[in-house]
């Protein structure tokens, strides 16, 4: 019996898990134990079997997990079972690499809609999708069934066009705007902070102030 | 005195803590206390309090932080005095996204070099900077100081080209390739992962799953 909460450390290693589990599947491994799994995901061992112990009782112990059933599990725990629908707001140059970026696809991520301010931009069509006015986001997030909104859009944009997506009934966005959006509860922003990531590095390099 | 160690969860948290403080700075605020620095970073104050105390002590109780010395202290400790000397390995999309990314300059991230495999990318020029052929990495990133690399290369070629830029003297590699990568002791590695912070969305969006 899986418990209901799952604490949102362990929430963010899943993924993690399920994309070492689906390399372990493509070498034809069978069974994985947490060793393998932490060794693949930069864990330890323990780290892992307290992760997936939230998810339920289904690894045997002294032999592992099931590869193929743990993929599954992990989806259908990650809501990956189907298809997430998920619309792309601003088609500048992130936009439209995030548009094709390939892993999306293989872990059940479909872009479903593009949106722009640029009237040079609406109306032209990528990969299979028009971009389409970012004034006409509410009929666009309704018809699409939009359930995961990527924000690549200016920073001073950022708020408002949340806003829009809030009240249209989006409920997860993925912000890559360099500011940090106000949503109300009930609604998941995950902050894409890429010049943080580098920073993060630069501390690393920093003899002085090199982390534990 | 700030103590040598810096815990790796308070490491991650200092570029949010920068950004909220140069906001802070941006709205003319001379003083921000750990109320006002946690709700900026979406955390709370407490954790404000620790995470800078791991820094040394310059905030005033009951007063808080002065806000520039906070900013020069944090940057310092971020290694942020001088911008960092940055290579992008990979101009396509993703990559040529980052290249102008405009987070970057403003947080001391300086993009020096820009390599790729494509002969006909090879020789152009994009933002002052002449792509190079990926086969004279260890040549560029000698020249070029290289500090930090980004990665924006297909899985299959990245283990190979961070072995490269290991050998070169890179000791800081942020990873957009979808697969995690193996490097020695005293080379650190972040690992973007896209789909992955869509997942997590993901298993927000599942009420059966979702997180604490």
């Amino acid at each position: 019996m899986a418990p209901a909460k799952v604490p949102p450390t362990t929430v963010q290693r899943l993924p993690v898990y399920l994309r070492c589990l689906v390399q372990a599947s493509a070498m034809h491994m069978p069974v994985v134990n947490s060793v393998q799994i932490a060794e693949m995901a930069g864990t330890n061992a323990a780290q892992v079997r307290k992760d997936l112990s939230y998810l339920g009782e289904f690894g045997t112990r002294g032999v592992g997990y099931d590869v193929d059933s743990l993929i599954t599990h992990l989806s259908k725990q990650l809501g990956l079972t189907e298809s997430r629908r998920v619309a792309i707001i601003g088609f500048g140059r992130l936009g439209s690499a995030l548009q094709s970026y390939p892993g999306f696809e293989e872990r059940h991520m479909r872009v479903v809609a593009v949106l722009d301010a640029d009237p040079a931009k609406i109306g032209t069509s990528v990969g299979g999708v028009t971009i389409e006015s970012v004034e006409d986001l509410a009929a666009v997030v309704t018809r699409e069934r939009v359930e995961i909104a990527i924000l690549t859009v200016p920073g001073p944009a950022a708020q408002e066009i949340a806003d829009h997506l809030v009240a249209a009934g989006v409920r997860a966005i993925m912000n890559f705007a360099p500011v940090r959006l106000r949503v109300p509860e009930g609604v998941e922003v995950r902050q894409a902070d890429l010049a943080g990531e580098l920073q993060v590095l630069s501390f690393h390099l920093n003899p002085r102030t090199a982390a534990v």
